[in-house]
């Protein structure tokens, strides 16, 4: 890899890029025996978890997070779901994409929107 | 945006195209007064259980599987994952290439590894 | 407590008593303020997480699962419930009785059941 | 059963009598098949996720919780918890008691408890 492209890298970190560092992990160690989609997805819920246990004491927290250092758990999050989707054959990130384009539709930005007692979203003129 | 970037973006999906597209689209609504990090926690818990849905009486599953088309599942836990971490302002390309360095060296390749019987993964040479 | 009331209490734990264990040791230990929805819902998902972190390398794994010791696990799932449930004014107990029995009606003894590819239950006569 | 141990059973639900009829649901509708371990526990992290999507959008909520309809969401974890508890062979109703006189150990009611930024509970005297 060359310098230019390890630079482009570190400035925008595709998905492609995590999906292949994660390939490589795991072909490298002799995992892809333990890399079962139900299992990755059971590993995700699991990195889940403890990323919840960083907010449940704590009440509402303000956005921004001063001086937050858990980044480790929302990175353990992340990669878990890259192998899933890499494992289920999806290509992660043209799918988010998609979704994006989806949501916009399906939201217009015209639109008014409210939240329900029931967690739903609602949308008004 | 030029065609020549567009292009790109759908070679390679960076995290930080995600981030702004997410960021974009909740300033076009004003949702940023939905998005405390809480909220958007257990709205990731929330896709997440909808991904175990559909995995929940499969039984054991092979890899590829062949005409999966549950991709929105996948990109909705990806979209709240990048959205939770802009708002604790974490680069999450750069804290997920961080952790896979992390771990390279946690996990040597050189090592052999085996699963116990409490999910925990054990090194031996 | 007298000995005949503490052997019913063995032989057959209510849910009425775990939620009066759990009231009591939040009120001992001045832990109410603690103890929001979303907190303890948070705290709920924690614990899921740490079960499901047992059974994430394991494939599928046989019921009876000789010796296994994680039954704290299953309990942490479980308090956190009870509590979340008794915090949101609702008889866990009596509304799981109830649902066993819309469940009856849902899903009818007579027919036959098999599982489709995302995870849904169909019925068929 | 008779009159007087079905009004018991409506004050005060115990695990067993739970445990039993989940286990008669899924006899009489040939559902064990269905029922493994790994299945169950998708199928309660399903359920954790419903239960999240309620809270989701809401900010911080009062206990209480006026007019409060999701108590199915309640049962249905409850539900799956208790069947794969008996299916991991586990008294869930025992298992529960003895972590509540666990937790009475760790935590005394004597000390002072605050929580810290990482969401650990802290103890002084």
């Amino acid at each position: 890899m060359t310098g230019i492209q390890e630079a482009d890298h570190h400035q925008s970190v595709s998905l492609d890029l995590l999906k292949q560092k994660m390939a490589d992990f795991a072909k490298e160690r002799d995992w892809d025996r333990f890399h079962s989609p139900r299992n990755l997805l059971l590993a995700l819920v699991g990195e889940v978890g403890e990323l919840s246990e960083i907010f449940q004491w704590k009440g509402e927290v303000p956005r921004g997070l001063a001086d937050w250092k858990e980044e480790e758990k929302l990175s353990d999050v992340l990669l878990y779901l890259v192998r899933l989707s890499d494992i289920c054959g999806v290509d992660l990130g043209k799918a988010a994409l998609r979704k994006v384009e989806l949501n916009a539709i399906k939201y217009p930005a015209s639109k008014q929107y409210t939240t329900d007692s029931d967690g739903a979203v609602n949308m008004s003129d």
